[in-house]
């Protein structure tokens, strides 16, 4: 077996939007909203599963979203059919919502009727690491289909969040998906990682999901 | 239903390694070898094409890889196992390859040894797609997992691709994914590309894959 030869790359991102982050962050405190910003690859289920939270608690809270996409408003005609109220700012070729993007959203969005704010960022495991935003915190997803090495391959964004969500448990019969693994590697790089285990395909682990959500409501 | 609110937001993104793309790509050309960027979400299934590839193609063709990765050399190790020379670039918090960390990759590469050349991205299907390493061309993986409308939400990469691999055709009995609806937002998105439908896992539609690769090593 060959061993492979390992160069470091060092890159500095520029981070210059965290005051915007702040005013971002006080404005919703003051406004008693908890807002959280949703962060993973590509199709990992965010949206889907936006449409299972905003059905399922639509009665008991007042919540709202802001959709990231580089293009088209596919998501956000998605969350609309659940009647909750979405503002979809379109990145273009930007990889990762700012914080003066998302205060655009914030200053279309009536906070004063709000429990719950949804950011669901661009899909993208790496650059959304870095942007605070001015939410009360990051739920990085991770469906079982991506393999249960992302979270050390990926490490600053599961470092970042304060939750992770594993999507599509329904899936897990069909795939060489190693979850303890899984587990192992997101306690490694971030130790005091909150975890669901869930499928809003068949609604298993969904109800811890949401007295989450209520729970952080309530301590607002 | 409530309308979503549309914001458009430019950014632009520098582009400052074109001619260090053009070095590697003449190099690449006086050398005679394919060199092959596989652009996609994290776990599409980049290192597994790979490891099926190599091991399928070992005895015919000479062959080497890039692995670029955040951090981990998980992907290198796995690659290395097949027998093939690996270099794996660690990016730290880059989110993508660029022409100057390929060149340090090919400088450790001996291309008079090589037909075949791959150089697996980090996983996002955003940032490399504006990033030009003097490859061949982009070969972007899209697996059934992440949903039909990634090529439209993220256009960029579908269409700077020549060629589309969709994997993980063997998880379609179970999952809600509507493939003609994805080859016509890919198709919309870029007519020229080229697709493949495959699954690693049970070899259905890699013969063409193969063809493929031996076809474009045969033009070189």
């Amino acid at each position: 077996m060959i061993k492979p030869k390992v160069i470091k790359v060092k890159k500095d991102i520029l981070h210059k939007n965290n005051e915007l982050a702040a005013t971002n962050r006080a404005l919703l405190a003051k406004t008693g909203v908890v807002a959280l910003n949703l962060v993973s690859s590509p199709g990992s289920g965010k949206t889907s599963l936006l449409e299972f939270t905003l059905t399922n608690l639509g009665r008991e809270l007042k919540m709202a979203v802001i959709e990231g996409d580089q293009q088209t408003d596919n998501d956000a005609r998605r969350i609309a059919a659940t009647g909750v109220a979405v503002v979809q700012l379109n990145t273009q070729s930007a990889c990762h919502l700012d914080a003066a993007m998302t205060k655009r959203a914030i200053d279309e969005t009536d906070l004063d009727a709000l429990d719950l704010l949804f950011i669901e960022n661009v899909g993208n495991l790496v650059c959304p690491a870095g942007y605070d935003l001015g939410e009360r915190m990051k739920i990085a997803l991770l469906s079982v289909t991506e393999g249960e090495d992302k979270p050390a391959k990926y490490p600053k964004m599961f470092r970042n969040a304060e939750v992770m969500v594993i999507t599509k448990i329904d899936l897990l019969p069909y795939l060489d998906f190693d979850m303890s693994a899984c587990l192992d590697y997101a306690g490694r790089v971030n130790p005091d990682l909150k975890v669901f285990l869930l499928s809003t395909k068949t609604g298993e682990g969904c109800s811890a999901w949401l007295d989450f959500l209520r729970a952080l409501v309530k301590e607002a």
